[in-house]
């Protein structure tokens, strides 16, 4: 059995997804695509042997589409997702569920409405082998409870322009989401420091950002997000635990000695970092269709989650305030 | 299109692979499955969701087999393979092709006089990320041509008895192929020296073996093969180039600090280390097979040329003299 | 020409110092010792070649004591060197320089009277190998300005009892300094954030500890000070520039295998990271004594503002307020 | 006491060694300096606070030159040792004791008639924290014995020359003695195997040379020396033991990602690497003269087995036969 995923967003990650889908998932194709750039959608199709359709609704309501994939522009994905949920089909939606908490919000009413988890968020960190492999060292028998987590998340260059709430919204949405998912616990509260700029932050606009949130059981969380790091693309991570500290080291296989120099490339995209990630993550979607079960990722709750605490960060960007996370209590379906 | 895979063998390897083919490949799936084991077999078969037969040649015989996966015992690989070229099957080998020469060179007499491609050896670390990258600092953008190139290969415990022979015939194996794919060379001589042994090593064994080779070129290659070093699953390689020095890290994603100790954990078993490199092998093998292309793996040509060192360092194990490698030209069929 | 070095203090660290005067620093001896132990005062004064004294003033003031070294509990460095001021004798006093403001003005404000630089604080890791390396990437050949450092300091189990106020003015103490070090700058704020402690705090008291700092120029410092972590003595710094990023490292020599890991060992105390440092600095201190120039390390002043940022950091612990830090102008003698 | 010491040869590791005596190691000065350039030597002397000389021979006969070190050129060695024995004062001599097995056999046979340990040799690596670091790692709670000891050697340029056998007289016979020191175990045979050159050899030279080496409890040495490397000065150490294998890492603190590059520098000398294991020698021996004990260093002996391990390299890299290694009976002096 073959399931047949219809792309909506046919730009860079979709293009990902689909030759994944098409050429390393097993049990997966690429039937029917849509993207507002008809010769893209055309190419991709093409190229991944699916067809072309001109509106996200015809991938939605095609007869050859077991499952939608959500690679539209952030602001499209609330919109979207409520038209899968409204046929029944699952989705699986790239992050940020919205760029607003409002937008989550009705999103996350629906599926609540319907009361089935049709929707996995793509946070795909949570399948990469290294923060799985962090995660691991958590409990007893490692470095205990986790107490402290530093994050770094660089880009070579602002790849979706330079304004510093979207770079919250867009980028650091994941590491808000994966440090919930490595502390298994919810954040209390979020502030967001501004302070000395890189070389190429334009003026009015903050980078890197600092972004400090403590959970409810108290773990102290630090977020640095810096677009235009000129680096390369890098992410760390480090916790501190009761009893012992851990890393996320960057998966480089090599180290190379030239030139008075020891060490190994970077990768300039995320692509470089996380492409298994997303492999994995896709993996784990199309056998978790093909077997009933709930979607394995992150959930539409973890999707709304997410865009509370964004909008609460960049509520703070904008006051220089800090920011009590408020949530709804959490609906019985996601438990 | 799903290429339909018939297995011979359940074992670890042979349950690995179906387990990939069945839920980590795009576009396969395993339809028969052989082992002397008859339950082993049944039971891998209902797991991956085809039959179970009586005999290897129901499953190359078989309508709803495609290709052959052959995951058998080392002295069974050649007779099997000989029966997938006489029906015209594509076929991928696990290593060695044979273990000794003779019948290796019948296998590639065989492919040979059929003038097609139709066996690709499993020499997977060809496909490990860690060799490619490795493979990739080359040339004189990099740390030039491979000098020197030095390697360690250990196991927890044998995993296979503790003749040495079988330690080279079945383990080094891997390291006599994949030096001459870093190379691109052929050996020239080889030579298998004994010293000191490990604590666990019974009397009348060599454990660990230090095998020297020379390419053509003159490259310098040495292998440690530790089949009892009780440390863990270890292979490393680093390459002395003309103008820098490049070597292979583990792939490890996290360091932890604990107990007065810091770094990470080691895998027990040879799929904690190469685990990807098989996944990504057989995609490739079922992508060329979709594609009607030559098989992008290791060849008849490189199991037979392995098969050949192998059995002139199991002839200096015994004779304590170094060896030279002869080699007939190579066939068209290969170039 | 030997400097003849007097000790105020016997206990681990002073006799660390006199080890090193005696047999590892060029051009220095110890010839007094005193201690409120005289029984530990008398054995160091032995091995290392020197006299104990009874009290502290005949250190200070012995015809053979060319330059007094303070290794005394912390509450009575400032009453000593007081004393060292009024005598006019050169001195190296360990840190802190005061575990309060008031105290600390007092020798800052005689050191400013005589006009002269007699005392050096023994900020020991403005010599060690790692910052020295670290400091010496930033710059527009390295990684630019420094944005963002991260610090964790971490003790297998508390070395002085478990007080968190004094966690930060005997220990964090080193943070608060070597960043002002790094960066070339002051604080403008700080803020002690606590949350989830470790499985060993006792009851009422906080650890570990996170503070935040913010320089003038924008640079956001943070450090996780933990005193009980149980891992052992870690030290790491971990600097984002404008166009970089750098990390220190351990300084571990060695990386091994066995029983199923690989890495290396942890101190357990400081002088297993920092030996090397604290020899540098005695060797720059003799040496500058010698050749009559200025001290080469951190000097009263720096010690001055080690004990405001840290009252402030204290006063931050007990109000849970963020703590503007006011200084008085940098008197002319240390510009 | 102050150990007043005569310097021969003021070159680059002659300035080195006085600069460190003068201002870096407790307990010494450098009264005495001759060099065959007058003028180095008497630069040299000024910055050290010592007088020059015309000949060697005054410094060994000055009577305010309590101890002679010998960093003249490798063929002087052996003479001025043997003119320091005869005058009985004790001497660090610089390796080689000599770069052939006669030369070093006078000075053996003359120190074993006096019947005193009054030569050291400057085999700096074996007060190196790196090599130090890695021997403590052998035995039962280690890696158990070292089986296989794989080392390299490169330097960025030639220093000396590119003459092959001087490659392996003057480099490579530092790997012959630490390797010595590791295992505690004197060699059996070595064979030095040429092959690919890098892209600066000369024609008529090899480079880099692979040195194979059997100790005489079977354990397996092999050096890879390369000496116009280009990639910086750079020397590895890798142990298979018994039960886990360990590595020498390069003591680099920082690593930094700037630029797609995530790593450190590697020194351009060897004093970049090694100037630590210098300064720790010198210390180890003048804290040795005070205390009237052994030299703690290499001996005479050792500087013996040296030359005879050199020597028979060179055989072999002339003729490219393996040679055997013949002893004599260590003299009770050195036992």
């Amino acid at each position: 059995m073959t399931m047949r995923v219809g792309l909506i967003g046919a730009g860079n990650i979709g293009g990902s997804h689909a030759r994944d889908l098409a050429g390393r998932v097993a049990g997966s194709s690429v039937s029917v695509v849509f993207d507002v750039d008809r010769d893209r959608a055309s190419a991709l199709a093409a190229e991944v042997g699916g067809r072309a359709v001109g509106a996200y609704q015809d991938v939605i309501e095609a007869a050859d589409v077991d499952a939608v994939l959500i690679a539209s522009p952030d602001d499209c994905h609330a919109e979207q997702a409520l038209a899968c949920l409204a046929v029944g089909k699952p989705t699986l939606c790239e992050k940020p569920l919205a760029p607003n908490e409002a937008d989550a919000r009705r999103v996350l009413d629906a599926e609540v409405a319907i009361g089935r988890r049709l929707i996995m968020m793509g946070f795909m960190r949570r399948f990469d082998p290294g923060y799985v492999e962090l995660k691991a060292t958590f409990g007893p028998d490692g470095i205990g409870d986790p107490l402290i987590i530093r994050n770094s998340h660089r880009n070579e260059v602002a790849p979706y322009g330079l304004d510093s709430a979207l770079s919250i919204t867009n980028a650091a949405i994941h590491e808000i989401d994966i440090n919930r998912w490595l502390t298994d616990d919810e954040y209390a509260w979020v502030e967001v420091l501004t302070g000395r700029n890189g070389p190429l932050t334009p003026e009015g606009q903050h980078d890197p950002l600092f972004l400090l949130l403590k959970t409810r059981l108290g773990t102290v969380v630090d977020v640095e997000m810096y677009v235009q790091s000129q680096l390369g693309y890098e992410v760390t991570c480090a916790v501190t635990g009761g009893t012992g500290a851990a890393e996320m080291a960057d998966g480089a296989y090599v180290n190379a000695s030239r030139a008075l120099h020891r060490g190994h490339s970077l990768p300039q995209q995320w692509l470089g970092r996380f492409g298994e990630a997303y492999r994995l993550q896709l993996q784990a979607w199309i056998t978790s269709l093909e077997q009933g079960t709930v979607p394995p990722g992150a959930s539409t709750w973890d999707g709304y989650v997410g865009a509370v605490v964004a909008t609460a960060a960049v509520a703070s960007l904008r006051t220089g305030q800090r920011q009590a996370i408020e949530l709804p209590p959490r609906p019985a379906l996601y438990s």
